[in-house]
């Protein structure tokens, strides 16, 4: 039994993009279980999609089937490609969407600036060449639909990756900045505001393990205590959340709201036993 | 041939919660088919949530799962639970979200205020303490993936409600105050509003009939006459709605815009035959 | 097997509506493959909801049963129909949201204003009458859980058309102008804004090889040249977009937003050829 084919874009819910695709997957392949991993991206949000993907592809079967179509340059030169790893497979746009990934499953950095080996990687890539597995007329502006809903199906019903285009050997990494020292601080950036208000750092676990005393500043405000919940205090609050990362947040109410905060902004690591500066 | 799992949650569609929460469920079960009753009702909206389950829950089979995963206190020491019901099987926290289905079932008010006994009710409970069927890494804040749907996914593929954990005896009821007396009048509240912008109130069509020539007084207006469809009449409209409930709606506008009016605002019955005070 | 449910709605996704279609749906047919077209067509947006069906039918499989409710007249003399096509089986209101999948095979304009003849066209076409295949009450106010939404997974499970009803010999036209001559020019309109803000209009690729040099009038804005892809310039371009319509963009941000423009408002071809007026 094929996996699942899960789904994420930037179309959103206003249209019938993410409907047609499904369509398409279906007509491919009618016993296709398809899930929304999530259609809310901002528009061309590439590196929050990103992060989406990276933190939520291990709760799926490792049979599972990516789609993710954040794609500003449709129809431009950015390659589409395909990627097999040990834990799911991924169809999409090559323009960093997939780097994180690639790179957890051991892809490398080139000399190239911001490229990907897959060279001693565990992944398995090709470029999406073949177009007896696209629809018969691929449109310039929605290959969603024309190109990543059709292999995606095509996989489900078993065709080998092998016969999708040629081998990939590198692939675009993603252009962004991770947590970086300052002094003694850790400074990290909001990456993603959810549904709550809750601020997701790129700060983890591991980096707050890393402070005796760890203090959280943020927007002026500052934080001396790790939570492990949300309903623990009232006002703001710092916690590892579901993710894995630090997140920021007020119990009943939005952090995003009541800072002023947004994706990119800073959020620094401090260690409390040291005098302030 | 088991019966689909719905859910019903405060995540919103921004972020991939819900997704992942799909995923983990297909992971467990991969013939479970997942539906979607809701995701947006409003953050920590508790008695929203309770509303649209009990409204919504006889339309499905009685085979159904119902994860609803409304859960401001997560990772403290709200409980979380199972119900199996005749018309359907429920997951999620205690804190009143299935009061109102668990009341439908027999459950009745016990003298330890706001909890309601499932003694004598045609509901079996219990506590999930199970661990072997949660995911191997429970966090504190995400308990519909770590906890819910890995719960609902093992119900699903033929797991016993019993052997999930000890029997519930008694739950938390939904802290709402219904319809009440004002003299004569029956003084109601808004406890929905819909895309529409249709005001849905907590008056049923059989308070309606306890009046002989049934009038609404809302936000300062009259409505003398109760319609039975949207399109019967222009302008401020009353009639009962499809789960059986009093609505105000204006036909092809927002009755809420025009009103000014939201979720807990009142709505009265009085009879016309009676002079106004 | 059948094939899958496609639904398309003005419902959005803030209440259980759409949820509750599902549940009735796999009530009746418990292997229904269910897929969400699109539910945030504007209120009351029957245009709007036909241009989506029209434009996206024809990629599911023809095998798709097609609900759509977008149904302002619901609970009045409207009547609820289904129409079998060769590509695709449509239930819903008969209020025009059909009309151009009608005409698409074969049905023709009567004397009667406003309505479609099905005479001689290859669609089969019925009058939803037999309440053995409805929900047994049914509301004056949401067919679409009532009466569309049983019917539809009535023919899922093999129903066939002819039980549901009397036969169906004309139905409403949707009652929009398309695009029109204004001496050289030809003035189309937006007839869909979409979540990047891209104006999609109701001119064709069709109508632009008319023009030897087509010129894109918009806003006081013009437009020389025509784009393949969105990337392909920075800002105001115009495109033939995956619907085979031209549409209005800016690349990375929306063109909605920048020109001011919503549906309705007028897109003008002209030949650059020409001196201007």
């Amino acid at each position: 039994m094929a996996g699942p084919i899960a789904l994420l874009t930037d179309f959103g819910l206003d249209d019938a993009y993410v409907g047609v695709m499904k369509g398409v997957i279906l007509r491919i392949d009618p016993r296709a279980v398809i899930i929304d991993l999530c259609h809310q991206v901002a528009p061309q949000g590439i590196a929050e999609g990103a992060f989406l993907l990276a933190t939520s592809y291990r709760y799926f079967d490792p049979s599972t089937i990516f789609v993710a179509v954040i794609d500003p340059g449709v129809g431009s030169e950015r390659r589409p490609i395909a990627l097999k790893t040990p834990h799911g497979t991924f169809v999409g746009p090559d323009n960093g969407l997939f780097g994180p990934i690639a790179e957890r499953f051991g892809a490398r950095a080139t000399d190239d600036a911001g490229r990907l080996s897959l060279a001693g990687s565990e992944v398995e890539g090709v470029i999406l060449a073949n177009d007896r597995y696209f629809l018969p007329e691929v449109s310039a502006t929605f290959h969603g639909r024309d190109v990543f809903a059709p292999v995606a199906a095509h996989l489900s019903v078993g065709v080998p990756l092998a016969g999708l285009g040629p081998v990939l050997t590198d692939l675009v990494a993603l252009p962004v900045a991770g947590p970086a020292r300052r002094g003694r601080d850790l400074v990290g950036h909001v990456v993603h505001v959810d549904r709550f208000g809750n601020l997701i750092t790129d700060l983890t676990g591991a980096d707050l393990r890393r402070f005796a005393r760890p203090t959280v500043f943020v927007a002026g405000g500052k934080i001396a205590e790790i939570s492990h919940h949300y309903a623990e205090r009232t006002g703001l609050l710092a916690l590892v959340g579901s993710s894995g990362y630090l997140e920021v947040a007020i119990a009943g109410a939005s952090a995003a709201t009541a800072l002023g905060l947004k994706v990119g902004d800073e959020v620094v690591l401090r260690d409390a036993s040291r005098s302030e500066p």
